[in-house]
């Protein structure tokens, strides 16, 4: 009864069944071995792109890496919140220890604007254009967090659907930005390249829908989608869009740079075959 | 009773509440992500910059990199003395393990003065005109650390002020040679990496300045500012502050190098944009 009244003020799930454990153990961990290793994969093929190149590279590696060093925590975490029960079958009841949403806001805090920065890294735009998209998309990638995460540690429908509106505001604009902005800055761009650049908007954009869609679930409301239910599938869907964001969009930048590296100096970044055609 | 008696003794906070702890935990959280992995960012970049800028570089990674080292312990430190009580919503009262402010003082006196090497490195002077401000910067800088330590150990008013008085004189002669000895030091540089170096010395201002405001909480009084609330707003204040001083200041730092190799070696250090259009 205590523990009911307890769980109900904070809105904190005070139960998970071990299967649901188990799906939220498993994705925590997936997203660790994704997020890490796509950060050394790039760190190590950093020479396979031109140097114009490198500087996105290592920052789509930095945002894994801050990823991962998150996922570390938010997995230790959640191992202390849902102790194992007397059996292995039984419920994992919530501890004395609080699940911690904050630390997928200060990851998002330092890896949303830091992702902006690569796509705009990988484009190799002049300094002013590069400069100019920047100013307009790294202030509103840092707003759309700070302003999500009040709502995000309500479970009222008035104050999460109100931060929920002014988070989207600044999402908007970076679209805007994004779809309308970026456009005109491709000019002179071959039409490979702009077709990766374009693939590479729909899965930020596709990968990015997925946080609020999972940030609504409580005002969905029910049994399923404020309870246990609600919780494994917010932790799943943010875990796996932030491997799409992250990770894949990582490895679409490094095939972006090499595309590009590749048609301005096919002597040192072909793949070989231009080089024998050429001998 | 007895815990009051013992807590206020000593000036420790008794007790914070679950939200104040949660504030804390994060922004120590961030603290970590930003100086570790801008660390990280500046070794891996440090190529990026013509080689008599790459101390000025490495120098700033160790900083962040050292600043790092001292959250890890921090944030395990603050875990320890403020465990979490009966239920996620139950205030977290000290333990038995002290919460030591001189991991701060330790970190800043190895971090204050290298940070001054990092802005004399990053101008490439003359040997001469380095060496003669970096022996006054550097002794100053520990000396305002060293003095500054005493009264942040004690709440009572007298000695606080006086010690607080006394590591004021140093940080003021600081002012003095950035603001006056190094603008002699910077005749012949580029209207550009002038602003540059001026950008830097206005944010190494703006926050070191942090740093007295939060020293001085317990003196301003009341039952906020030298209660839990004030606490939590000094931690918040000085994370921040050593977020903007190291992590940020590094990547200026890092910017500064990259506009000054550009400028002396456009082949090599351009973006690429130059390259193409002298071809």
């Amino acid at each position: 009864m205590m523990l009911s009244y307890a769980t109900s003020q904070s809105g904190a799930i005070s139960s998970l069944s071990s299967g649901q454990y188990s799906t939220v153990y498993n994705v925590l961990s997936l997203a660790i071995a994704s997020l890490l290793f796509t950060a050394l994969y790039l760190l190590l093929s950093q020479r396979q792109v031109a140097p114009r190149y490198r500087n996105a590279i290592v920052v789509s590696a930095i945002v894994c890496g801050i990823a991962a060093y998150h996922y570390f925590r938010i997995f230790a975490n959640f191992q202390e919140s849902y102790p194992a029960g007397a059996t292995i079958d039984a419920a994992h009841v919530l501890s004395n220890v609080e699940f911690n949403e904050g630390y997928r806001y200060v990851d998002w805090f330092l890896t949303v604007p830091l992702l902006l920065v690569e796509t705009v890294a990988v484009l190799a735009l002049s300094r002013a254009a590069s400069q100019r998209l920047l100013v307009r998309l790294v202030p509103a990638a840092a707003l759309m967090i700070v302003l999500g995460y009040p709502g995000e540690l309500t479970l009222e429908t008035g104050p999460r659907v109100i931060w929920g509106v002014l988070s989207t505001l600044p999402f908007l604009y970076l679209l805007y930005v994004l779809f309308v902005g970026l456009t005109k800055a491709l000019e002179g761009k071959s039409p490979q390249v702009r077709a990766q650049i374009s693939n590479l908007r729909w899965i930020l954009l596709a990968s990015w829908g997925v946080y609020p869609i999972a940030y609504a679930f409580p005002l969905i409301g029910g049994d399923f989608f404020s309870g246990a239910g609600g919780f494994v599938l917010r932790q799943t869907g943010y875990s796996i869009a932030d491997i799409v964001a992250k990770a894949l969009f990582g490895i679409l930048i490094y095939r972006l740079a090499r595309t590009q590296s590749r048609e301005e100096d096919p002597q040192v970044y072909g793949d070989g075959h231009d080089l024998q055609r050429v001998a």
